[in-house]
């Protein structure tokens, strides 16, 4: 029997400020508005692709909660599931972020503290969720917000196994939410329900103390956990405007890495989300009709390759861009200036 | 049992590309891009109210589809009945609209001929949409559109009847593309079939060739045809930038009037579109729980009026803003300056 | 001997982010930043007329606070005086603001609990602060904000009213922040210390539960408590795009009213703020050479009137244009239209 | 024989920088660029209205001379006789502007003196332009401008007379340029060759020294001198953003004056310029085939009134949309809210 | 005797419509306005560097063709020769562009059937053309419109011809417009009639099945039809912002080529219409005093570079402009960094 | 006992305008205004940096002139020190902007004669502020600039000397404002009284004819003038986007010289003002507590660096901004993507 969605995903989804273009916070007159959030990355990115998904998260209860409710409706994602916090101290979590111009550095401020979303509780959704997808997604950012955000992760992991739904897992270690030891000893608890584990070869190293080659830390994984795929994004910064990205997928079963050429000379617009977007391509790689590991590599690859390629943290391109840019990655012998 | 949509509607959309402000066509440098159609206009209106919506229509399966999906889809309307024109010459009709000053008046020059929806088949659609809705809107410009639109439009108005849906039809006539007669011929054939029937006091005059008092009028529709309410909408253009709106909608069964105190001094910000918007709320009003004539009297007013403040011709409302100024409209004792 | 300040003022300073013109909260790609906060306000103000001023106020560390500190500084006004909270929960309080287009009012989210602000002590200001100024402004919203506000603020008006100068405070009372109740006892304590009132004929009747005419009631502020002056201003709102404002001032010694012919059919560009820069052109006609009553009466008109019609919570009028304006409005014979 | 200009008109052009909307000069980030220059207005009109027609300055030999030059262009104007200054000392005169919003005025700071237009010489332009036109138009700002502008202005008058031309004269009087008395006693010595006379009711009282009403004001100028025509606009103030217009021209050979219903309520976006577009318009009326004194007003009227709706101090408005407002003004019938 | 114009064109005039920067179609809220046409920025771009020239066109008796006017009579191009569709089905063609960021592509979406454009006639103009102009230039991209397009276009050349102008032709194949084999056919019976010709390397042998170097193809179409030169563009794309240009020019009476150093690390704002301003420039060095196929390189060249530096599709570039630029070009001994 | 100031400046102060981006001025519809002034960036950058300081200035007493105090102000700079011309005249001196797109160079258009600065009198300013400070700074421009400024450049430089502050001096030479010859023989006139001297190498061999290394031409200013030290940038411009910046500093009493790694591959959004920020960081590693020549060194070239990275001529960072540079520039073992 068909499920009613494809992913669902629990997670934050905090207000992006930024100045525009190479203007600076301390003397911008205006900031863009973009919406973050990587397990919502995930699902709007999943959902761009023709996935059936929704976001379990809790909004302020005001119109930045409607404003945030939109965003995501324009890619498809179901709104349905979010719930609102109605009380006094509502608020959306934000962040303010800054372009670089070397020698200065991108740079965040954070201002996401006291948000609706750390008082997310299981009993906020209905039980009927849990048979209701093929797949569950959180991050280790959701584990380590505070409030009763990692309880809530942790039952509703629990709750999505036992409903049979495939779990995926974004570690996404940020060093200013948690230590690196507590990270490791929550995860390592949560790890023997995981089936699709995403974990970068640097984390794997400072955060799981991993050593060897990336492969062998991949392969180390799939033999302490029960997991299906371990999945590591490769990006080389050459600058800020120009990166090259690839990645590697470990399938458990099989024993077998796969990965392609990466993307060179990425025009980098907008950085932000692009692990995220990986994750969309990925999952729908894997979950979509003839899914497959090698699937997961090209479209996650691509995925992440083209929401490098524009503004916001939120990748914006669906099924025919994506495919489009495969088929010319693949391509090696035209090579057109442009599409028309 | 619960139907899949509360209203499906049919119809064309546009792009409409309007210079900012009080720029001129002439010496634009920039468009702004909005969406314009008045069957979308009632179902991502109903939609924004709480109403499952979704619009049957035809768009070129380029990146300016994909635009007017994504606007669509960010008001919570049903996208996946949408379908693509592939072909060479496919293309999304489009009006350039700019705001007048007076003596200057508002100009839209329309672009809209050969466009993908005037390609639309019955045969675009799957069977069971007719038996999945309470509800189907159009409108007389879907009938007067050319190409193969009234065909369709006529034989979905008798297979969504067969299958038991409201049928709601707006006569919106357009001088500029069809003449009264064309429109009159046309229409009185499907009256026969139509519950919710929305014409202007103007258009039954001029069009039907009524008499009488607007009472009269609209007593008169109902006792030739088997329909449920006639809606009136009334608006005074006191100049360009100040309108009031009201309504009046007769229950025929009851052979009663509804109406309220209209808004008055209503800010125009963009009246197009705002006729639509009332359609969107008067079904809200009749097809929502504990629906009756009055709610959609109440409901219209209000999202027609809030329509009146936003630019473009899609309203932004949602159902607590709308019930906010519902409550706010009642109220004549407090006149607070702000809301916070 | 000349003091260093002619007003030091205490107060929180927030984030004001709004969609341009008729943008709104939902559908906004990008937001106006502003600066606001009464007390700052009031500052700011006076400082463009030519007082010496300072704001005591507790900022976050990061580019928020640099941004604060960099526009507060473009009035003149002394920045030395801020503190920085350098924690890792620093922020700047901040609030979403949305013009209204009626029967739409204008709206204010609030974002603006557990802000840096709320953690000031009297102990984050050198002791010789309070001696170093003519006269210290605060107002009833930083005894209402909660944290070590109220207690700081009490403290500070002891310190310097002891230290010899005047103080100075507006009840600018917020439902949203107190009760009325817990605002009257609170101000009927300070209301002693007090110098130069600021009271609307609502709050007074409302919360201070006065009643009689509004002169009677300035009357009996200056029979209950030691202040010089009871200041009242007077606005008509004759739409949101029209006020008109005038104001009385009650001379306590003198027992005597002043007060000129409101400004009339006032453009309003952006009403917030112009209570405080009444109270920054009052405080300016008070403390300035030749200083009094009535010149209080005429500056606290003309910058408040001149504050409606500027974006922004700040007004920017300096010297010459705030004694352009006076002249023009008691000059009834000549009117040009143009300035040049 | 046909000539090759309808209408050369000698004069300076600035540029106009102006901030946006409510935006103002000490705090704007940026400023939009027009151009300004009362005869560059008249010859910019007509050429919209299809008159063939050229305009005589001099501008810097730089970027800034090239951008007037282009603006100028795009009305169809000749730019083939503008020269060129290319000296280091070059520049174009500047004034800046900022819209008001009542108490505030609009307000113009110039920046004008020095400017390349200063050293215009008879010898700038080639013998054959004196026989090449139909009409020369100038204003009493050319002749208040100092440097070599007066005795330019008036050899250039001398000679287009002497070839045939009709000449036209607008007395424009700018009291900060020069004082009444020296305006009267050079105007006095040109009129003799004046053909088209425009002079506002203020400017004949306190310049010319008239009195009696406005029509014995007219006839008196058509008494002393050999003028074929004195107009004379009417603008009614209502509000900055509200004016209402009309003109009187007196024909002087049949002694009989000419009007017709004033513009009412327009709609003001940007009022400078209107007056020599009335110029622009009256020209028109009176140099087109089927010209008349009666079409001298009409389209006087309606092109002041079109130009009062557009930014900038150029009008805009061709002849399609000239006559379709003249046609709208004289149908008192219909009132269609919308040109579609 | 002189002739009215230089070079005349006949081309189609589109409106581009493309989201600012890197923004993209999908989410734009709104799109820069341009104009493009290949036989426009040929006349255009001439225009600017001092030649008479003049654009045969269609266009809707429209606001949208009134823009377009604006903006060609802008350069100084006499816009008198331009007819109107005033039928109801008038439009402008348009595309729609969006810049790329890799491994995206720059995209184009045409929507330009069924314009004004392709009903032009011969008998739209007036006979006396064919005797006034220099030079008259077309391209294929007329051949290929559809409509009437191609047989006018014949018609004219022919006509021009006989009357003594120079032909100028550019192939500019389009692969969406026709096949290879008909563009040959047709060509190939106008390139009797040719004098001027411009084709690229690829198109020379993808359409005309060319073998050999670049210069034994020149040579070859000298060979078998009686033209004056054969011009070849040479760019070479580095990357979508870096690209290098130059040309050869073939004289076929001489049998000699001619070229110069290319311009290298090209800054790319906007590729599109830089072939086109190359030949404007080849033209401009043809066709004015002391031209030489040495000046059509070296004026073409720079033309073109030029062109590439500025966003839209026509150049802006003066004959000041580009002889600045190939006097720095030639100087490889000074290098400033800037010019002042 | 504590100077008012540490550093006081004077020159003159111009409005920049510029088209944002790769816009043209020839086409531009709008310019930012930024405000260019060599001395200015000296003080404002240093004010940043936490030094007190104010400049000395003549502005017109006009909007313009109430803008550039705002600005000014903004950075913490007094601006109580500068005068005002009321004169009909007054004007503030501007340039006109482009940024350059290879083969197009940047370019400066100078409208600066005649400006309120050219009339600046010792007698401007009062007596004390000659021992209000520790050092004093101008340079070679402000020598130029005609009028009276040369005048009042040198007998304040007398002064100050004999006041016991600091004279620091920049040639920064301009060919368009002054011969080579006239400039040395004016600046050998000064440079008995200079303490800190930054003299290019190219400005040292040009217009002082200095011959040798660059570390002798440094040592010969030190052996024929009584310099502290004597400053040397170095700029590699690799393209108008990429350049390094390092310098060098002698020390004339040690004999020795102070140079760091240069900062490389620095993102180039404005190169205009950076040499003079460099100037600001240099006094600050001189005159701050613990003041240095390795300090001046590193603070310059971060302070430079930075400017490079943002728009305008004026910096915008602060002591933690620069500091946060100098520890990453120096750190070469982490090189982290982001600052969060």
């Amino acid at each position: 029997m068909e499920k009613r969605y494809d992913i669902l995903a629990l997670g934050e989804v905090m207000l992006r400020l930024s100045p525009s273009g190479e203007n600076r916070l301390v003397t911008g007159k205006s900031l863009d508005v973009h919406l973050g959030g990587a397990e919502m990355n995930v699902v709007t990115g999943a959902s761009l692709l023709g996935m059936k998904t929704a976001l379990l998260s809790k909004f302020p209860g005001n119109e930045i909660g409607s404003y945030a409710k939109r965003i995501i409706a324009s890619t498809g994602t179901d709104t349905s599931q979010l719930v609102y916090d109605r009380e006094s101290d509502a608020r959306m979590g934000l962040y303010y972020f800054e372009n670089g111009a070397l020698p200065r550095k991108p740079t965040v401020v954070y201002d996401r503290k006291y948000s609706s979303f750390t008082k997310i509780q299981v009993e906020d959704f209905p039980e009927d969720i849990y048979t209701a997808t093929k797949c569950f997604h959180t991050t280790g950012i959701t584990l380590a917000l505070g409030g009763s955000c990692r309880e809530t992760a942790v039952k509703m992991i629990k709750k999505f196994k036992t409903a049979g739904a495939k779990i995926s897992f974004d570690v996404n270690f940020r060093g200013n939410l948690w230590s690196g030891k507590e990270a490791r000893e929550c995860i390592e608890e949560i790890l023997p329900m995981v089936d699709y584990f995403f974990c970068s070869e640097d984390t794997a190293r400072l955060t799981f103390l991993k050593e060897g080659s990336l492969e062998e830390i991949m392969r180390s994984f799939g033999q302490e956990y029960p997991l299906t795929m371990v999945c590591s994004t490769q990006r080389v910064v050459h600058s800020p405007k120009c990166h090259s990205f690839g990645s590697k997928i470990y399938d458990v079963k099989k024993d077998r890495f796969y990965e392609e050429l990466p993307y060179e000379k990425i025009n980098v617009v907008d950085r932000i989300g692009s692990g995220d977007c990986y994750i969309a391509g990925a999952l729908y790689g894997m979950l979509s009709e003839e899914g497959s590991i090698m699937k997961a590599v090209e479209y996650g690859n691509a995925t992440a390759a083209l929401k490098t390629t524009v503004a916001g943290d939120m990748g914006v391109s669906d099924k025919n861009e994506v495919e489009l840019i495969i088929k010319q990655h693949k391509d090696t012998k035209h090579n057109f200036e442009m599409n028309r």
